[in-house]
């Protein structure tokens, strides 16, 4: 059955969840702005108190037809694996049994018919990796809107299968710096082989849905109403799981899919209703280490100080990550309520390199005939590492947010590192 | 609910299935051979004449883990983009929910699971573009079986995703002609730059395994064990179907998705249970049009005459048809159960060319937000095609048996047509 309400952590928390705030310059409000471009029911949804939110009926369905509730899966082959069987239980939620292969989708189809509700004919949104782009041209065709998807230029021609797949589907993908807007014609005259950046198609989605009054912008990841929408995953969580877990871990980009996995359990911690021992771990990329290495104050949401002010646990807005195929960590910062549970020791963190990751996924693809996304391996990551030192009776659950079959690009990378012997870690720079 | 029993047809045809004979020289039996390196119940099965298989417990769990029963969907937004809604209602079986985007892994299951009841520890099969290759990785990776795929030279490079993704199940992936066996060496002696063909990489895989006891040769289609393997799929739409439809549709290569997907019902309508009505309609591709242009015959069902023949609609065993995009469906033969029933007028057939199939995955992609392998979007062609000049209340179900989202090379193509327009069909060679 696919739950009935998203969980909302907000109403929960022990402390009031810092606001979104404009930086202290002359410019216009990034608040207004999130305000005229945002779907006018995510807007109510972002600073709603309530701690149910009623998932709409057309919502449900869609849901339903995409294949939720999705399994929660035993994984008995990762613990013959690791030699723990019969000492230590794992479970996983598979979220890549959606049909974009990530739990991207949860979020992108209420904000799309949101989009709906308002009357708008269009949504645009930024992509990298496209796993989000993905995302919203699929509920876009499910529910009849055009989308437009500005995707990072360098992603453009490397993650060729997702944007074919959204062309597929009827989007307009433009690699960005586009020469839609003025700011991606701004950015190709001072450079003209300019690879992109999220950030910059971020500020090209914002201006181009600025052009129209019929067109509102949808977010991937890390406000608080986006990762309310992915807790329709620990609903289901809370059904299935047939005992409480000693670990619940996921990874970390934004935030919404650890957040979306946890949530719910975590809120019945703070109500007093049950998983008091568990703990929660986010399990970020090394090169984009923000949980464990950044520091808890306002800063942007993006590089381009388009949108408004978070109080969150980051690494400065201007934090240039080293490429590395799980895109989706790439991000400075995490999530508003993601970062106060953290600095309220709710929430634990760790960070790994892309060798012991790629080694984690290897071991998992093998033993559980799963390929898991590059992001998702950092989750598996700690699971192994948790599993191996874990006393007799250990039970772990851990997100899979999603599968690794259209990203090749990282597995012919991992393919011939096996062949070759390990290689230096990248190492990111702050500016 | 996983259905207990896989269905064989042979039990209820109206005339006895012709079976495989050896050709008429003087090599060795290739009936005792096929005993040789066949996993025993296989064999067992391929000669049954119970009308009812039981499904192993075991094949039965790791069919429910990975997301069997498959969805059965209410193609609504096909219906509108149509503009038959309200006038004709069009179901389809999504096999592209199964974790490797196609049917292949129904029988990839139990022939590695009767290969492990044989005491082998590894299997070997030959792959094209790599689907069937993909289910064997993955079935050997759930069972915990090694495994060895032969993919033909020019798919190795060109269909990256799916050999990248069987490699890191751990599977041995050779490019065939491979170095590892005689006819492969000799193939390469010939010809360094040889790009492979599927005839010859079933010739290797089958040297591979008769150079072992321990290894156990497994069969993607044509057989009829691997075909009532598939009745899977249509003992599920027995029981998902809300209604009788006036047309079942699926594509063909050898046509185990087409009988998988339709047996359980022309059974019903052979005992006289149901589905008189029924039209049941083959899909197959303009370049490898042997039910349409084909001729009734026995024939080898290899290029090698390794195998042995079988009476069915072939092109000629040494036809070589034009490299298409929807490689699953070049096969020159169909099953014998099929050629069978397409004889009796039980089946009828239609060949479509690329173009026009290309244009009705596109319609169905933007509709359907779903991206339908090539293959499935020859039976997305027939349905279009029957739509639009169907009477009012028509019923039209199909099986869309993978998605195309790996099949980037085809939908680049795809892409670049709809941009440059339309390009001249290929057309194939008899020899």
């Amino acid at each position: 059955m696919v739950p009935r309400y998203w969980y909302n952590i907000v109403a929960d928390l022990p402390e009031p969840l810092p606001p979104l705030i404009d930086p202290l310059d002359d410019e216009e409000s990034r608040i207004a702005l999130l305000v005229r471009i945002l779907p006018s029911r995510l807007i109510d949804e972002e600073y709603t108190l309530s701690r149910l939110i009623p998932i709409p009926e057309r919502i449900r369905e869609a849901y339903a037809r995409a294949g939720r509730p999705t399994p929660l899966l035993r994984a008995e082959g990762l613990e013959r694996a690791l030699g723990v069987s019969g000492r230590v239980r794992i479970y996983y939620k598979y979220e890549g049994a959606l049909p974009t292969g990530s739990h991207k989708l949860n979020t992108a189809l209420p904000q799309v018919y949101y989009a709906l509700l308002d009357g708008a004919e269009e949504v645009a949104t930024e992509t990298g990796a496209g796993q989000w782009g993905l995302a919203v041209a699929t509920a876009a065709a499910m529910l009849g809107v055009k989308a437009t998807v500005f995707m990072t230029r360098s992603s453009y021609e490397r993650k060729k299968p997702r944007r074919l797949a959204m062309q597929a589907m009827g989007a307009t993908v433009y690699p960005s710096p586009s020469r839609v807007t003025e700011a991606g014609r701004r950015a190709l005259e001072e450079r003209p082989d300019h690879p992109g950046s999220l950030g910059l198609a971020i500020t090209e989605a914002i201006e181009y849905v600025l052009g129209n009054p019929k067109r509102r912008y949808v977010a991937g990841s890390v406000m608080e109403s986006v990762v309310t929408h992915q807790t329709v995953i620990g609903q289901e969580v809370l059904q299935q799981l047939p005992e409480e877990p000693d670990y619940m871990v996921a990874c970390v980009g934004g935030g919404s899919n650890l957040a979306g996995f946890t949530y719910p359990a975590i809120g019945m911690r703070l109500r007093g209703e049950g998983f008091e021992k568990t703990r929660f771990v986010a399990a970020e990329s090394a090169a984009a280490p923000r949980l464990t290495k950044g520091s808890y104050r306002y800063d942007g949401l993006d590089t381009g100080l388009v949108l408004p002010l978070a109080r969150m646990y980051s690494l400065g807005k201007d934090y240039v990550p080293p490429p590395i195929h799980a895109a989706g960590l790439r991000y400075h910062g995490a999530a508003a309520s993601l970062s106060l549970l953290r600095r309220l020791g709710l929430v634990e963190a760790v960070a790994y390199g892309q060798e012991e990751v790629f080694e984690a996924a290897r071991i998992f693809a093998r033993s559980e005939a799963l390929l898991p996304a590059p992001e998702s391996a950092h989750a598996i990551r700690a699971v192994i590492d948790i599993a191996r030192r874990a006393p007799k009776g250990t039970v772990i659950a851990f997100n899979l947010s999603g599968h690794g079959l259209m990203d090749i690009d990282a597995y012919e990378t991992l393919s011939s590192r096996i062949v070759e012997g390990r290689l230096p870690e990248p190492t990111g720079t702050r500016r």
